[in-house]
């Protein structure tokens, strides 16, 4: 492909910058890549493994991500905690765009949590706690020792709101995997549940039949993972039971060179056949914030998503 | 404002984006808080910086920059030899999209080089040589010791292609400073056709007059700096002649805790007076080649561009 | 301070380097700082956390973890399950200096899996399934629901190599809190293990009354939180219940601009009162496996550990 | 080589350091590659080139830099003007170690330029302009168009500063390329220099021949190269001339995947041709206000520098 000079119209839909973004070089070319892959994955019918990070929750894409599962677009979700806490909040109170530099002590005086240049008040947790108080003593009544899984189910299941990924993976069976779900506001309210409801816990071993079923009985298996940490491992590690992933997307901040998982390539999970040795995979590097209402607007418009 | 998880249409004009994005939070927010400040800039008649880097004349932002030049959208440009190098070689032969994970051995074997995932032929720096040989001979016929503006300003005439920012720069008598311009395939010509001609130079300190006159000129100044290095800093320090400039975005992926140039905040140029105490600055953070077509598509489609 | 010119010795140790440090600038005064902090929160006998991600452990820095483990500086450990295999694999069999630019294909076929620049073969990770098999019906005897922490003290029992920080722990009663442990080789060991002993279960909520109890009976606490994620998170997250930690060193190679938690300064962990307003912090970036050696180092060398 | 967990002594030299590094993994072992690289350079007689940038100098680290050029351990400087503002000032006046996370607003109030976490007061600029308008007015007695080699060299011969590395570098003859000189304090008292001496220039195509000459007279040539930029490009380009490096080091934070020169990696210079195919070339990422000086001082220890 030669490098286009690109030329903008009077209107650029996002599939047609993505178009441009194919022969422009640089991270373009790869987001250009990581739309084509999805679709490709999407012909293939793959099941699609989608991972994302508690932050971008919080963000607006949180929106995105609804849609995702409200379509059915996506198999199973692997997340951290704080999605749950964020998901659930924000179903019933706003978050507010903040900024990066600001007096962290002024905030904390004001009760005021920021996440980059989000902010969130202290209060909006004090109402998750009474309604997950409310929850988990539903949920008892009915299992004592739940999976994180069956845990996200059940809050999906009281939620009615069409930008919650939770309530749209209740709604169509797609599983939601949390392996660190005890790091986050929902693990301190396990917490204080389980001081009055000692036999009440979370045993994260019962969800691993659920992701084995799933990875095992895929023809073709493929991730889009948004960010690092744990909900990037557990995907493509639960993968590495049927030989590795057929199709992988890393959108990612993280450097290579400290030899984290979070900053590690698609290939490095090729030689441990977390992903496949023919894999088709793609790495893009940038904000997810723009990057996948980016990617997604253009597999809209595609007529894909 | 309110984080407003994003809502994606069937179509997605870039100022629809664009608008999600000012209450998604993260980078999304700051691209957005970008496309606002460059509509302010514009609306306050501010003469307008503009400084990119020379790999990204290689990519395909190369159609942007020439757009922006054609339509007399900035009043002067600041960037890198390999800039002029890629601009002049475009306006002849065709740049590929490669990869960046290659064989760079067997690219060289090849005759091939590399910048990050765009493949050059050799032979193209042979057909630049060529012409820059005949062109500096044409120069050197009415300038012995020339300045980078005049002979930038001397090789866009010989230019005639509407993707390239140093004809729209000449036609337009839209200054180009390029003071690191030895550093390039430039500069290596003006080596060579020094030996010939001794008394043929380049003196950078002959610019200084002409931008020192620009910005001590301007009612306001603004800048628009896509990455970092010597264009960059060349932008900001001259407007220091004037107080600072009251408007500056960045975009950059350059870190800021090595203290160097390149990673700086628009916040560390206010204690210089670089920028000034009240000017409006952003900081994107990400590939250009992502986030500017993005950001002058919007602009485009809001008819500020 | 005034900025000195470092005039290196014929000898170096690290504390001399350190000192240098201090009036450097840059990462090397944030260094310098570190190390003066950990001597004051040491001084301070405060509780330290100690947090660290799973690629350090495959890494030499194994054993700097091992000796302050060993000598009782830390009073508690947060990591996560790359940690536990690592830490018993390597108590038997030898990892591999490698190279990031490998053919990861080929190191597929070879069965050998990348770490960075680290390799290991698939045949240790064999050998921990037959360890870990043992183990865990050992373990099953005694109890069925057992928590992270109670399976790495166990672990720990079992081994006995003196660069193990698992070995270390148990020996001196350092609990370590382990809460993505189904994310990691053990993960997979015991999901294995309940097919045939359905009852057999993690409870990820067990450990937050022992993180809890020690949080709240501290008269002061502090963190070293080397990399992102949930290890990150987990530690400064338990210290929300105290109003904050007293002191904060983070080393880290992530980007804030992304507004994930792993990229996160320390004044954001204020805001939340996971630090404390008045709390002392430093954030030094780089790559652990060269800073947090020096560190130690030069701690070592003034008497501090 | 196998991984070795880290055993630190009761006191660790620098060089005692690098040995436990190269045994570490990650950046570690890079490091310690490095310190091998320079050894083998010096033991091969290579002709070293030397480049860093101009925040470098306002560190601490222009101490090691002087000792490079004191001892002759290298053979040319290639550095950017900044770099020249500092060596001057720090010649006579002193810096302040200050910090990243500060109000700029006040500091310009007060009169402080804010580099990174270093603070230099705008009193030091005034007085290095009147340096320099005595020096350039003496200077242009002798020469009208001087080259930067040549202005760097008359500079240095008017210090007299153990820690400067102009002085030693003039002492010892060697040569500083500055290509980039007009940006910084010094192209500004250039220009106010020549509005009253309209025939005063600085031609940058007059070094072309020096460095040509140095690296095609040379039987081996070999590179350190610490961050990126103009200072980077120039030392690897002008090594394009004799078919490329034969040995070549880069310390950087820069992010490789937006196709800027300062991100590449050297193996991308290979398919230049600027670095060569066989050559031995370590990257190293991280701030190198740590890496140097830790390198620098297991060579000395080393007996090496």
């Amino acid at each position: 492909v030669k490098i286009k000079d690109i030329e903008l119209k009077e209107e650029n839909p996002a599939k047609e910058l993505v178009r441009c973004f194919a022969s422009t070089g640089f991270q373009a070319s790869s987001l250009a890549d990581a739309v084509e892959l999805i679709a490709e994955m999407k012909r293939a019918k793959a099941t699609i493994f989608f991972s994302f990070t508690a932050n971008m929750v919080a963000s607006g894409l949180r929106g995105v991500f609804a849609e995702l599962c409200r379509k059915k677009f996506v198999d199973a979700v692997v997340t951290t905690a704080g999605s749950i806490d964020h998901d659930v909040i924000k179903s019933f109170l706003p978050y507010e765009v903040g900024a990066f530099d600001v007096d962290d002590v002024a905030l904390h005086r004001k009760g005021i949590n920021r996440i980059g240049n989000i902010f969130v008040p202290t209060a909006h947790f004090e109402f998750f706690e009474e309604k997950m108080r409310k929850w988990l003593k539903e949920l008892y009544g009915k299992e004592k020792m739940v999976s994180p899984m069956e845990l996200c189910d059940f809050i999906g299941s009281k939620l009615n709101e069409k930008n919650s990924f939770l309530y749209w993976c209740h709604k169509n069976k797609i599983p939601v995997f949390c392996p660190g779900i005890v790091d986050g506001a929902i693990g301190l309210q396990a917490h204080f549940f389980k001081q009055d409801h000692p036999n009440f816990g979370i045993d994260v071993t019962k969800d691993m039949r659920n992701i084995a079923t799933l990875v095992l009985g895929a023809k073709k298996t493929a991730a889009i993972i948004l960010g690092g940490g744990i909900s990037k491992h557990y995907t493509i590690g639960s993968n590495l039971l049927r030989g590795g992933l057929d199709y992988a997307i890393y959108v990612s901040t993280a450097a290579e060179w400290d030899g984290s998982l979070s900053g590690a390539r698609t290939r490095e999970a090729k030689s441990w056949g977390k992903i496949k040795e023919k894999a088709r995979e793609v790495n893009v590097f940038g904000d997810a914030t723009i990057l996948f209402p980016l990617i997604v607007a253009a597999l809209k418009e595609e007529k894909v998503v």
